[in-house]
């Protein structure tokens, strides 16, 4: 099992959560984020100079999956949440060791 | 060391912040979240009909622990969070390499 | 490639924020949190005495990085967010195994 994250622009969010739903994917949480992907501001002031890391508001969707469902969903993702510029996301993948249902109790695959 | 996540309803939580301090968890981050759990709303509208993924608030509670409180800290939440309906959440358990206090530079279990 | 998750206080982000800057950190997501870190609070009401956890905000930046960068953006958060006090806050780091850029496709160590 793997638990996957995705930080995308709140634009695409209603396009992602589609192709995701279309890819079998059964849960998802989602929390509002603010991020910094590289982007840099210039900020000149009287006989200086700063950089200044710039954030825009994103989302971040988590979602425990089991194998076979981690490239299917990496490639909806992808699909749904690109634009072509800068800051369109990231996608991190991580191991998942156990999961549990709480109304059954059930654990790891039955769980999922 | 592991890092547990559980999605709970957000009218657990005081009992299940009850049960954890119970069981000995010493430290734990909240996140409002909003979640998705397999709910599916069938939208019918002029001469068609979509299938919407339904969302609904969740608190997201990240807990580092070591080894000997996995166990204790799920069935905590198990008993706490659980009201028997659908919705009632999920909980994760991921791997956890290091874990580091701020205030003391102090590692691993002696940082827990 | 490792996620590392910070918990630290709200008035230190903006130190931490230019000590991750020049550490070389290029991405980072921050999340508004509430947390909990062993402090007790006794409420005294009419014959009874109630043990509450105290809760206080704190930001949540999650930063995922290659092996080398771990140690130095450790040391960085250490530097930055110590004020000394109980509170201080929390450094976790997980394993990660994929990293994608959404804009390109790039995967892992092109991706960071
Ligand atoms: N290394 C990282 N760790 C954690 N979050 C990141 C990281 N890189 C990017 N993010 C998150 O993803 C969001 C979007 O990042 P972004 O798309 O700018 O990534 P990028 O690698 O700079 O790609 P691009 O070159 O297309 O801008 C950021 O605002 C941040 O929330
Ligand atoms: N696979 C998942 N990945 C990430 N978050 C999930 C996943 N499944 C559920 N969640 C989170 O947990 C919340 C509650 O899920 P829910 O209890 O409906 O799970 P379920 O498996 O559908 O169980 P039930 O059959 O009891 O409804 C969701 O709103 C979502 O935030
Ligand atoms: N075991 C934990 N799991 C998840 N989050 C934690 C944990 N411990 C602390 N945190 C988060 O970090 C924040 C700050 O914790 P805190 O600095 O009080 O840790 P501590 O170990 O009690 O150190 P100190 O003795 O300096 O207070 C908490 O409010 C919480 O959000
Ligand atoms: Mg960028
Ligand atoms: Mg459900
Ligand atoms: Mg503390």
């Amino acid at each position: 099992m793997k638990l996957i994250i995705a930080i995308i622009r709140p634009d695409r969010l209603s396009e992602v959560k589609a192709a995701l739903f279309r890819a079998g994917v059964t849960g998802m949480t989602l929390t509002p984020v603010s991020g910094h992907g590289g982007e840099r501001e210039v900020v000149h002031s009287y006989r200086a100079e700063r950089v200044l890391l710039e954030f825009h508001d994103k989302v971040r969707i988590e979602m425990a999956c089991s194998e076979p469902f981690v490239e299917p969903t990496i490639q909806a993702i992808l699909e749904a949440a690109r634009t072509g510029g800068v800051g369109d996301g990231k996608i991190f993948v991580q191991p998942l060791e156990q999961v549990i249902r709480i109304r059954t109790g059930e654990r790891d695959n039955s769980a999922l």
